[in-house]
């Protein structure tokens, strides 16, 4: 299985994409990870625009099987939310059209699935992603390993998805 | 010149398309005027997805000149904050990839423009709407009301927009 996590943002959108291993994440390996970025000085729509055309074209050719996206919480900073929630939007709706499984997860249960407890800081949860994913070196900048651990998020609970749509139980 | 107002949201999207008559907005005339509704039970990933649809197939009917959107800003209710953000980026988007020119206002500016003052209620916007688009009845539901006033809005700037760019002045 290969998952495209997407830590949406519009002046820094991170993307990490994994093919998995063995279940939980263990084995994953790294595809493609970066950031988009849009100009900071161009209009909100242009760079929305932008945004959802590199975000299409991302799918388009990583062709992934699943896309986790983080959850948008309202944080202290409105205005950088704004963008955000408009980033994630974009992100989710291209990812459904696309045809794509699409999960959402707040940031805790990112912390949660890759370092072992939802309060995490920053820097555990790189070096875990680092671990997991053999690197080297960390992945910088920060919105792209925060990507990557969404994709190691949603492959930790994708068996208990699995379970669950097969019970019958998921929609 | 043709503008469809957008009045974003993911359980009712208001759209209002005019065709311009003499400046101010005066003598405009409605083309098209409703609500794109998602279903409130679905997951929020696939209202995204069928809002972008709709939003696009509108974008190709109608062929505006010109879309305009309500700016967002963050009100008491966050949870409907999000889907709204979420929305009006999907719009914007949708609309600068179609090669429209867009702008965004604010529920004051829209005020201003169709009633006079920004402290206007809605009821005051709808009467005002109403009697612009010389309509025997108030345009319902308010969020349809409301992107036809964002067009309306729209075409009282126009002009001094145009001038702007003109002298060179504009982006």
């Amino acid at each position: 299985m290969r998952v495209l996590g997407i830590d949406p943002g519009l002046s820094r959108c991170g993307y990490g994409c994994l093919d998995a291993g063995s279940a939980g994440g263990r084995g994953a390996r790294a595809v493609a990870v970066g950031v988009l970025r849009t100009p900071v000085d161009a209009p909100t729509p242009h760079r929305l625009a932008e945004l959802q055309r590199e975000l299409r074209m991302l799918i388009q050719e990583l062709q992934p099987d699943a896309v986790a996206v983080e959850k948008v919480f309202f944080q202290a900073n409105v205005r950088t939310a704004i963008g955000v929630a408009q980033a994630s939007g974009l992100a989710l709706a291209e990812a459904v059209n696309a045809g794509v499984t699409v999960a959402e997860y707040t940031p805790n249960q990112v912390k949660e699935a890759v370092a072992g407890w939802g309060g995490a800081g920053k820097e555990e949860v790189g070096r875990m992603v680092q671990a997991l994913l053999r690197l080297e070196v960390p992945l910088k900048p920060a919105d792209a390993a925060d990507a990557a651990a969404l994709a190691l998020c949603h492959l930790a609970h994708a068996p208990r998805l699995a379970r669950v749509a097969a019970a019958g139980g998921g929609r």
